[in-house]
């Protein structure tokens, strides 16, 4: 049961309920219109911009009939005056929001957010820790494709050290029996400790510097961008994503013709030329977010649906 | 029948289709309040700023009962992130918006995006190429003061290069008959070759240099703005910017009492000693926009209204 | 009867009125789901950012089912456009909103914007002139604390000079008997003259440097943002924001168990320490804000609720 939750964590959320939100995510494809919603606000507060996830979100409310307010962007709201997050938390809440959904730079973020806020708050993202929207929405994609979400066997490949949405999938992932992660990446961008700690026993995984380094059949390789939001030094951003780039001929040389995944947006990982390739799944991957978000508030809210 | 296409350019207009939309508008005037789109979801996805044309179909949108979804300003949405036009319009496609109103910088940028999109295309603009909803505004403000589109004679002044809305409304004219347009510009900012070659044959028209070699009585006088956006010399700027104002003493001289039009917003180029002229028309001009709109957006999606 | 009507100073508003909007602003603290304003459109235009004005106004018309057009940020409309104020009025206005709401720089610009539009206009702070709005839900907060309007002492601290909010709640204590202000600032941040001409004989005030200097119980003390906008000189500005800090030790001190107040955003002049004391309701303030703005929106479109 969901309702009045907050969603801060893939690490919280049990498997009898990403089920139940899969789920519902297929009736909502089936029939997309809905007035579930109609009368709630949710307010979305994006101190890191984010356009896909902000408008994923607001395409989700809006088709179930609810109304978003948006705190705008960080430039405007934050010139001069110096608030705290605390703050303006504490004040966006006081307006009575039916539910929050927060975007920011800062581990824990949204963690404190939901610590000041009486209204529900979904972390869409906080820093490099979490982006728990982002791993139901693997999640689906990969269900609709092999319709379980048990005994697969993924690479995610790249930035891992940085990435907030392989963390949160790997979590996801360790929810479910016999499923394997090829960590895939170069030494300096290796996954997090925490992550390996939170999933170990839960979740095999193995760390490899290359593609080629898999010999396993794959069920999907999860490419990931380089931000360069996160580097100080721009050489070596420059450096490095460049590094990991999928070509067909990369992704014919995988065992076990698996799908390829991608939070997006992609820069130069994975070419315009695997657009139209058979196995590329990640701009369904992005239409799946929404219909897993629209399912994902409905439960937060309680509504019927 | 315009359901479910896309309006790229004022060529593809048909005259029985502008009619019936002038009729529509008309109708909105009478009955602004409507809940024909209901339910529906437009965006607006303005990769260049237009305040004034965004919120004339946000408002006619949100007149209609319908939701509207902003990508939201491009210095926002595109800062750090790198991704192609195409993967933006494929994303928000994704989302399954009923309804695209572009904006953007590049000739070909609108049909490029409806060759990519499930859902319907209007261009709001694309570069200095064309802006067939500001091309129905004018015609249906032609047509409230005369109530006719065939038969008149205007004269489009100013910065006809670089202007997208002389170009339309010149391409919607000569979809009507015995029309005619007098180019008034210097010899730098003509009106292009490519707009000359596609109403040859269909609208009469002669290129001057100054209003005051206009000798045939006029409908209508069209000023355009110069954009500073379209010039790199800023001087180059400042010394056309100041070329040709209609002032009250100009305005007396023009044979036959033209209505006075614009596309706004204006700066140098009518003085507000203007704005209280009987002949003056372009705020309603302004106002009329959104009742056009109103009208090709229930026609577009196909509503009753 | 507000229908209709202009909200542009404090000094305009009636007890009558005032009293009114409380209840149905306390109704709304009841029942805060509406649908009274189903339909209308209210069109905010904010040429000065203020994220909690603008939020608490949008959160208040979409708690009252009605839609709110947004003008945009400031950088984005204004960018290379040039356009005057009153032209960007007298063009949204066009569009027919049923209500503005206006923030700008330049004191009297709300009365300039009411003069050009037909619909009616609030004014959510012009320069250093008013902010009505706040005084109201100024008002509120006393009078929910006090149970009446009248009979009350008040200390408002710190920039007076550079203040809206303080000469707008000024006039609003002014319309009711027996209340008393104290200004406490430093000499170059005294209230201004014309405040005090427009309160004299109506408002007892003394006007000290320190809060020492009061010796009267207090039943609130309004703190106020030293803003750094106002400062062209930033030392000047650091110097004076660490002026007057209301500690937990200077607030015991004060005579008569004062409740705290602050229009917030508050920076370094009520530090954390003071949100959870008993007498602190500056968060509660901003909350009433919108119940307020509910109930000034429903009378001045005259709706029924």
């Amino acid at each position: 049961m969901l309702k009045g939750k907050d969603i801060l964590s893939a690490l919280d959320l049990e498997p009898d309920d990403i089920v139940d939100l899969m789920g519902l995510a297929d009736r909502f494809r089936e029939e997309p219109r809905s007035s579930a919603a109609s009368g709630r606000i949710m307010t979305t507060a994006f101190f890191e911009p984010s356009t896909r996830t902000r408008l994923s979100f607001t395409f989700a409310m809006t088709r179930l009939g609810g109304n978003v307010v948006d705190l705008g962007p960080e430039e405007v709201t934050s010139r001069a005056k110096g608030e705290t997050f605390e703050d303006t938390i504490r004040m966006l809440d006081g307006y009575g929001p039916d539910l929050f959904v927060i975007r920011h730079g800062q581990p824990g973020s949204a963690a404190a957010a939901a610590e000041i806020a009486a209204a529900p708050v979904i972390n869409a993202g906080d820093g490099t820790n979490e982006h728990p929207t982002q791993a139901l929405t693997d999640l689906y994609t990969l269900r609709r494709e092999y319709g379980r979400l048990d005994g697969l066997t993924l690479a995610m490949v790249g930035d891992l050290k940085y990435s907030r949405t392989t963390s949160s999938l790997s979590y996801a992932l360790s929810k479910f029996p016999n499923n394997k992660v090829y960590y895939v990446s170069p030494p300096q961008l290796r996954m997090r400790p925490e992550v390996l700690d939170n999933i170990s026993g839960r979740l095999r995984y193995e760390e490899v510097e290359r593609l080629e380094d898999v010999k396993e059949p794959l069920h999907a390789v999860y490419m990931t961008r380089v931000q360069r939001e996160r580097f100080s030094d721009l050489s070596e951003y420059e450096r490095l994503k460049s590094y990991y780039v999928l070509t067909p001929e990369v992704l014919l040389r995988l065992p076990g013709r698996p799908i390829v995944m991608h939070p997006l947006p992609r820069i130069a990982e994975i070419p315009e030329s695997l657009d139209s390739h058979p196995q590329s799944r990640y701009f369904q991957q992005a239409q799946n977010g929404m219909y897993v978000r629209m399912a994902l508030i409905v439960r937060v809210l309680g509504l019927n649906a």
